[in-house]
C-alpha cells in the first residue's frame, strides 16, 4: 500500500517542522524534494524503479521536484498540453512543449536548484493518447549543474510569498528520456510501444492527495497559532485610550472588540488541530478498508478532505489577517512576521486544489447523498444528518443543539441546490448547465456542510480529549469550543433564521452569551497562547516575543535596515539635492 | 477658511494621480511633503508664518513630512509622550522624547529623505500642559543632509507595502527650536511664556481630516477599478475545464462563481466614486454653513466620513484580495500587480483612523441621534430614517425597498445597542463601561448604517447621473447599481429576516434575481472594465493588459528575474554541490 509507508511522522513530524521553522526564516527550495519527489517515487514506481531512484534521492545524489501545473492549466489536469510521445525505434519518450502555455510553471526548486523533476505529460503511444502520466526527467547536469540541451528552465520571478522556494518554469524541445523513466507502477509501455494498464484501484492515487490535505489542515492550525500568539501578546503590552479620566490606559486586550477579533483564532487553531487528527484517523480507516478491497468509504473521505482543505486554508488566512489588523500599524511591519505568515498561508488557498473547485467537488457528493436519502437509501456517517432533515430544526441553545442547527443549515442548503438544479432542468437545461447555474449556491452548501463537520468534530473531540483533564483545564477547553460554536452562530444568523426555529430573543441571548464568553476567556488569553508553546525563534516577531519587549525589538530591527547603515545615502546627492531649489 | 483653498483638483487631480501612477511603480518618499506638510502649513500657520514657510516648501528648498504617531501611541492622540517645553530665557521650545515609546514612528520620507518635519508634541509653558500642538522642526542640514545634533532619525525597516515611502522614526534629546516654530494660527505662546488660545471653532481642524477621507474613498474606487480590470481581463483570456465533452474549454469568466467573485467589484468601484463625489459636495455645504457661523451640520459630516473611510477601505482591500483569488496561482505573481495593490490598500484600513475606532465614532453619533428621535426631536438628513423605524419593515424588492430595508436594519441594530447599553447600566455599570461591553454590537450598527448610506447614495446618484445617457448605457449602469443592492441583500439575509418581513420565498427569489443579473452583466463585463480607461502603464499587470497577452508577458517578466541572468548561480557551487552525496 503506497501511502501506508508515508506517515506524517516519517516525512515531517510536527516537532521537526517546528525546529525547521526556528532555523529557516523562509521556505526551502528543497521542500518538494522530500515533500513530493520522494513520495511520488515511493507511490508510483515499480519495485525495480524504486530500487534505482529512491536511494539516490534519499542520499541527495539527485535533487528533484514535481512539475505538473503549466502556464495555461492548473486545475484541469486533462487539459495539460505537454506531450510524451513514445518512439519505439530508440525506446525513448519524446517530451515536448507544443505551446508557450504548455510550459511547466510553479514547480518549487525548479528555478535554479534541482537536477531532476517528475513531469506530468500526456502519454502517446502508436498515435494514441492515454492521458496524463508521470515521468522522471533529468533537468541539469549532475556535475556542472548546466540545464541539459533541449530544455528551457528558469525562475518564474517574484511572488507574494515563497520567494525562497525557487519556483521555476520548464519547457521541452523534443527532449528524449529512456522508456524506463515512465513511472510504471500503474501503467507500462512495453518496448514495442504497447500500452499496458495495470489493474489497480485508480482511486489509490487519492492517497497522496488526502495525505497532503491532512497535513495542510494541521499546518493551518500551526500558522494560526503563531499569528494569534503574536497578536494576543502584543495586545497585552499595547495600551490605548483612556475611557475613564484618571485611570491608566488599558491594555488593548481589555477591549471587547479586540477579544472579538482574536479569541476566535485561539479556538480555531484548536479546532483545526483536532480536526486534522480526526481526519487522519478517518483516512487510515479508509486505507484499511481499501486493503480489504472495499472502496465504499473513499468518496466520503474525498468529499471531507476537499471541503476541509478549502475552508481551513481560507479561514486560516482570513483570521491571520484579522490578527494583523488587530495589531494596528505595527502589524504592517515585516518584523511583526504577520505579513509573511499571511503571504505563506494565503497561497494554500490556491495550491493543491483551488477553494471554489474543491467546494464544488464536495457539493457533487452532497447532492448525490441527498438523492440517496430521497430514495430511502443509507448514507455515509458524516451525512447521516441529511436523513433527519426537517424544514425547521427546533432551536436548542446547547452545544449539541447548535451543531444540529448547523447540520440543518447544511441540509437546507443542499435541498435548495437540488431544487434549483431541478428548476433549471425543468426549464430545459441539461444537468451540466443546470449545475453551472447553481454553483454559487453549491459552494455555499459545501461551506455550510464543512462548518457543521468542523463544529461537531471540534466539540466531540474536545469533550473526549479533555475528559481526563483537571476540571479547571476542562472548563477552559470547553469554553474555547463553545466560543467557536457561538461565533459561527452569530456570524450565520440568516442561516439559523431560515433553517431553525430560532427567535429574535434567542438571537439576542446568543449575542449576550458570546460576549460573556469573551470576557470569561480574557483572563486566560495570554496563558492559552503561551500553551501553544511556540518559542521566540519560531515566532520571529517583534510583537509576539515571550518577554513582551515590543518597542525595544521594533527599534532594534529598524536599526538593522540597510538604509540606516550610513547617515546620508547616496540618493541624497544623486537625486534629492539636484531637485532642491530647482522649482 | 483653511480647507477651502485645498480642493482635490488643486492638490492631486484624478488625472495627475493617474499619470503619476503610470510613471512610478511605488509610493514616493515625497508623498507627505505635498500631502501633509504643505497643507498643514496652509492650515495651521499664521499669515506671517505662511509667508515664510510656504514659498520655501513649494520650491522644495525644504522638504518636509508630518510626525504625529509614536511607537507607543497612534489612535489616542492625547496619549502622545513627546514634550515641547517652553524656555522663556532663550525663547525656545525644548523638544524631548522621554521614553522609547515616545519616538515618532511611521512618518513617510522621514527615514532618509526630508530635512524638515511637522511634529506633534505636548506643549508645556510655565509648568502647565496645554495638550498636543504642532511645530515645524528642522531635521537635517540643508546642505550636507546630516541629521542635526540632538536628534535620532532613521528608517523604521521593511513593511508589507510602502517600501519606497521611506517611513522613519525620530527621537529628541532636549532639542531646541525657536519660539516662532510653533504653528500659531490657533494658539500662541508669547515671549514671556504666556499661552494664548485663539478663539476659533476647534472643529475647524476637522477640515483636513474630512478632506483626506474624501480623497481616500475616491482612491479606493481607483484601486479597486485597477484590480477588477486586471481580474476580468485575465478571466476572459484564461480557459478552464470541459464541462461538456467535445466542446472547447470555456473562458473562466463564463463560470457563475467567477462572475460572483468579480462583478461586485465593478459595482463597488462605481459606488465608491459616486459616494466620494457626494461626500465632497456634502463637505463643501458644511464648510459654507461654517463660514456663516453654523456648525450644526459638522457632527453628521464627521460621522459620515468616519464610517465611509472605515467601510470603503475595508471593502476595497477585501475585494482586491477576492480579485486576486479569482486569478488563481498567477494572481500570486508580483507581476500581476495584485499583491502590491493589496499591500498598498490594506494600509488604508489602519492609517488616518483605524477601522474599529472610526466605526465606534460613528456609533456614538448614531446612539445620540436615536435618543433625539426618542425625545421627538428632529435629526440630521442622513439619519431621518430612524424616525420611521418600526419593528419589521414591510419587505419590498424594488431598489427603494431594498435600501429602506438596509435602513431598517441599521435602525434595528442601533435600537439593539441602546437596549444593551441600558441593560448594562440597569445592572449597575456606568455609561462608559456599558459602552465598552456593547462595542461589538456598536461596530455592527455603524457598519449597517454605512451600508445603508452607500446603497442609497449609489442608487440615487446612478439614477441622477445616468438620466441623460442613452437608454442602453442607462440600463447597464442601473444593472450595476442593482447588483450592488442584491449582493449585499443576499450577504445580509440574517439582518433582513430580523428587521423586515422578508419571507423564505422572497429570499429564494432574491438569490435568483442576483444570479440572473450576473448573467446579464457578463456580456458587458470586459467593456465595463475597459470603460475605467486605465492604461497598461497604470495597471502594470502581466494579467490585465489590454492586448490579453497574458502568458507571453508572464514569461517575459520571469526572464527578467535576476536569478535567470546566469545559467548556474554561485549558490550551486557554494551550497548545493557540497550537500550532494554527503548524506
Amino acid at each position: 500500500m503506497m501511502v501506508s509507508t508515508i506517515t506524517p511522522s516519517r516525512i515531517q513530524s510536527p516537532v521537526l517542522r517546528r525546529i525547521a521553522d526556528a532555523f529557516f526564516r523562509e521556505v526551502s527550495p528543497f521542500l518538494l524534494h522530500l515533500g513530493m519527489f520522494v513520495p511520488t517515487i515511493i507511490g508510483q514506481c515499480t519495485v525495480e524503479q524504486k530500487a534505482y531512484w529512491l536511494p539516490r534521492a534519499l542520499r541527495m545524489e539527485i535533487i528533484g521536484t514535481y512539475a505538473q501545473t503549466e502556464l495555461g492549466h492548473g486545475t484541469f489536469i486533462r487539459g495539460l498540453e505537454t506531450t510524451a510521445t513514445y518512439d519505439e525505434n530508440t525506446e525513448e519518450f519524446v517530451l515536448h512543449s507544443p505551446t508557450l502555455s504548455s510550459y511547466k510553471w510553479w514547480a518549487g526548486g525548479m528555478g535554479k536548484t534541482v537536477n531532476h523533476s517528475i513531469v506530468v505529460a500526456q502519454l502517446y503511444t502508436k498515435g494514441e493518447c492515454h492521458g496524463p502520466h508521470t515521468f522522471i526527467v533529468q533537468i541539469r547536469d549532475l556535475d556542472s549543474h548546466m540545464p541539459l540541451k533541449g530544455l528551457k528552465v528558469g525562475d518564474i520571478g517574484p511572488r507574494l510569498g515563497f520567494q525562497t522556494a525557487d519556483n521555476g518554469f520548464l519547457g521541452f524541445d523534443n527532449y528524449r528520456i529512456p522508456r524506463e523513466n515512465l513511472m510504471m507502477k500503474n501503467a507500462e509501455v512495453l518496448k514495442d510501444g504497447t500500452y499496458v494498464k495495470i489493474a489497480r484501484h485508480g482511486k489509490l492515487t487519492y492517497g497522496t492527495m488526502v495525505f497532503v490535505r491532512v497535513m495542510l489542515v494541521s499546518e493551518m492550525a500551526f500558522n494560526l497559532a503563531k499569528a494569534v500568539t503574536i497578536a494576543v501578546r502584543y495586545s497585552a503590552v499595547r495600551r490605548q485610550s483612556q475611557p475613564k479620566p484618571n485611570e491608566p490606559e488599558p491594555q488593548v486586550l481589555e477591549y471587547l472588540t479586540q477579544q472579538h477579533k482574536l479569541f476566535i483564532s485561539i479556538s480555531t487553531a484548536h479546532a483545526f488541530q483536532l480536526t486534522s487528527a480526526w481526519l487522519w484517523t478517518t483516512f487510515t480507516a479508509v486505507l484499511a478498508d481499501m486493503r480489504d478491497g472495499n472502496t465504499d468509504t473513499l468518496p466520503e473521505l474525498h468529499a471531507l478532505s476537499s471541503c476541509l482543505k478549502a475552508i481551513c486554508t481560507s479561514d486560516c488566512s482570513a483570521f491571520i489577517e484579522q490578527c494583523r489588523f488587530a495589531c494596528g500599524g505595527h502589524g504592517y511591519m515585516i518584523s511583526s512576521n504577520l505579513p509573511s505568515l499571511y503571504g505563506f498561508t494565503t497561497a494554500t488557498r490556491t495550491y493543491e486544489g483551488d477553494y471554489t473547485v474543491l467546494l464544488l467537488q464536495t457539493a457533487r457528493f452532497l447532492v448525490k447523498m441527498w438523492e440517496q436519502v430521497e430514495q430511502g437509501n443509507a448514507v455515509t456517517p458524516t451525512l447521516e444528518y441529511l436523513t433527519r432533515h426537517q424544514n425547521k430544526e427546533i432551536w436548542d441553545e446547547s452545544p449539541e443543539g447548535i451543531i444540529r442547527a448547523f447540520e440543518s443549515v447544511s441540509a437546507g442548503k443542499v435541498k435548495g441546490c437540488v431544487a434549483s438544479l431541478r428548476k433549471h432542468m425543468k426549464d430545459g437545461l441539461d444537468y451540466e448547465d443546470a449545475w453551472q447555474l447553481t454553483t454559487v449556491q453549491l459552494v455555499a452548501a459545501a461551506e455550510a456542510h464543512c462548518r457543521a463537520i468542523l463544529s461537531r468534530v471540534y466539540w466531540t473531540e474536545t469533550v473526549r480529549v479533555s475528559a481526563g483533564s483537571s476540571s479547571e483545564v476542562r472548563a477552559v477547553l470547553h469554553q474555547l469550543a463553545a466560543l467557536y460554536l457561538l461565533y459561527w452562530a452569530t456570524e450565520r444568523t440568516g442561516d439559523l433564521l431560515r433553517f431553525t426555529t430560532i427567535s429574535e430573543s434567542d438571537l439576542v441571548n446568543l449575542q449576550e452569551r458570546y460576549e460573556e464568553l469573551l470576557r470569561k476567556i480574557r483572563p486566560n488569553a495570554v496563558g492559552l497562547v503561551d500553551a501553544f508553546d511556540l518559542r521566540d525563534e519560531t515566532l520571529r516577531s517583534t510583537l509576539g516575543s515571550y518577554d513582551g519587549r515590543v518597542y525595544e525589538r521594533l527599534m532594534e530591527e529598524a536599526l538593522k535596515s540597510p538604509l540606516n547603515q550610513e547617515p546620508v545615502n547616496q540618493s541624497f546627492h544623486k537625486y534629492i539635492k539636484p531637485l532642491m531649489n530647482k522649482l
